[in-house]
């Protein structure tokens, strides 16, 4: 950047660099966690019935309210087994986005934002973008899971730096476990001006028992829990991110969102997904196989999985974890470096892809293990 | 709100109400600048198309950089008489979150935008979400013509303020008329430190002559143009902003975007309308031709219509503006009380639709005009 700009910008941007996954061109890309499975014939043509059948009015500006949209995903949510209505829904481009409008409503200079590290990269780069300051908490602190987070420990960081924003992220990226629900409702009570989003971005992928956020909605008007179709619904590509949370608190995110933020075309495809809800999550179940096959797979390797209830899994000790991802980038198989020293993440992808992911690094694994 | 929502709120939120022009249901809606033509059937089954041929592709996340949106958008502005390229393009969900993405990299707290009241209403929002604070300066000070801005009142209040963000609007919402460049260029060097945002959104509708400050990029890297395709490319529901400034800016606002904020399906609406760009701008014509007849009818009843380089036209002297807005909506024609007392802005409709606010307001002259 030339000094000129460079002298123009926000102070604390300076040096900073974009944030993005390499977008590399290869047979096997299981590193962004996307859904592997292409959208169904069926909803691919009721996509462009509805995208058709709204285009002619394009001229007028969408519905600023998403009225519709945010009705159907709240039946969704509902049908999850919490009743929740649209006026209790909030939608934009992304859970990125719905994140974005959380934090400028309730973050912003003089206030801190608090997460359990390692978690979505993109949290404490929402907050800072906020000009909210960030406070990096601790997993992994008294529990014997790698990467846990226990009430006890929760309660502990939560109590000692005050934050006026938690994020937990559940499941976790990258880790991909779960939280106890013990812990939601720890947070809460240990810091009583907060606000606390639950991130539950992978959550059509937990294991069997594992309930969600949803479930302690009622009564806890500081809670918040972030859903989105990028996954679980096989929309990156459409940019639709939700969240579940009190009426009066989604009135405040209207304070902060740009009018007519969701154009009638996203709209429109989000609510013909939607309208095949059950085959859109057909491949749940599939994914679900792949990512605990990898599991087992990798563990017979001698390697060390954490235990997943996401579309994806972490694994180590690697002796040289960037080593292992440019030797599996050579045999065609881009996974992530998330950062963690020993550890890379793989998404699960159809069989084939899984297969071809596991066939490299059983290649792999007797030099790259510790 | 209740007061445990509100408690949690950014303290300079509080109180505050969201914006949003009132979604009525009325025979004629004059009042958002909207773009009174459907989208050409030709365009329609083009949309269509391309949507459906991305539409299975949605699984995957969208062109996180909008290659070919960036590249086409760069080529409609090089139509226009000045040589842009794609990596001096940058575009989003409309033009506020264009305008959100310079405010977060450029603005935040400690800093300061100026801008000319009136203008645009969600230039000050934009600001003050961001942290930024806000600064209003003023128009008509020194020149004849209502609303004006010449360069010497810029110069003198931007030298007084030493904003580090100036917005100009040209052709100027809600006042309609455009600016001479030499204001543009004497803010530039008046203003050694600031960004300088030209906000362009109703360009094309310009009288003859009326040059873009596109043509004042080459050389001056704190210079920002921002464009809409919703008002003369007839888009509003499709929420496609963009701009033209220097590759190195454009670099700036990738640290503040949220990664893959503009999903699949807009890249190809858009596409698809500048596919048939000369065809999407067959409507400019006629509208034009309907704001200047809204001037020289309002002129003939005795008003006082602001000369308009835009889709719309701001008038006055009315008694009571709010009672003629009333009296107006209650002959099922909806225009803009934008707040400026004895004065009310009426969008360029379609021959059918200004023949009705005329004929509405040729009835209401009388006793309403001062």
């Amino acid at each position: 950047m030339r000094s000129e700009i460079e002298a123009l910008l926000r102070p604390d941007l300076r040096g900073r660099s974009a944030y993005g996954a390499p977008q590399l061109d290869v047979p096997v890309a299981l590193n962004t966690n996307e859904n592997s499975y292409a959208v169904p014939q069926v909803v691919v043509d009721e996509i462009t019935a509805r995208v058709r059948a709204a285009a002619a009015g394009l001229n007028r500006y969408p519905d600023r309210e998403a009225t519709q949209l945010r009705t159907v995903l709240a039946a969704y949510l509902s049908a999850t087994g919490t009743a929740v209505d649209a006026s209790q829904v909030w939608a934009a481009n992304g859970s990125n986005e719905v994140l974005l409008h959380l934090l400028q409503a309730f973050g912003g200079p003089g206030r801190t934002a608090l997460g359990f590290t390692p978690a979505y990269s993109m949290h404490p780069i929402i907050t800072t973008t906020t000009g909210t300051t960030w406070v990096d908490g601790m997993r992994g602190v008294d529990t014997e899971a790698a990467f846990g987070l226990s009430a006890a420990s929760a309660t502990e960081q939560v109590r000692r730096h005050r934050p006026d924003v938690v994020f937990l992220c559940s499941p976790n990226n990258p880790t991909g476990t779960a939280l106890g629900l013990d812990v939601v409702e720890a947070v809460i009570e240990a810091a009583p001006d907060a606000l606390v989003i639950v991130d539950e971005a992978y959550a059509e992928f937990s294991r069997p028992g594992v309930p969600s956020a949803l479930t302690l909605l009622t009564g806890r008007p500081r809670l918040v829990v972030t859903r989105t179709m990028s996954k679980a619904f096989a929309l990156a590509g459409a940019r639709l991110g939700y969240l579940a949370a009190d009426p009066d608190l989604i009135d405040a995110l209207r304070l902060v969102r740009m009018p007519y933020h969701l154009g009638t075309q996203t709209q429109a495809v989000a609510l013909a997904a939607l309208a095949h809800t059950e085959l859109m999550l057909d491949t749940v179940d599939a994914i679900k196989a792949q990512r605990d096959r990898i599991v087992s797979e990798l563990t017979a390797m001698g390697l060390e999985p954490v235990p997943s209830d996401a579309n994806f899994v972490l694994f180590g000790h690697l002796r040289d974890s960037h080593a292992a991802w440019q030797a599996l980038l050579d045999r065609g198989v881009l996974v992530r470096d998330v950062g963690i020293p020993g550890y890379l993440r793989v998404s699960a992808g159809t069989p084939e892809e899984t297969s071809a992911f596991l066939t490299a690094m059983a290649d792999l694994a007797p030099t790259h293990k510790e």
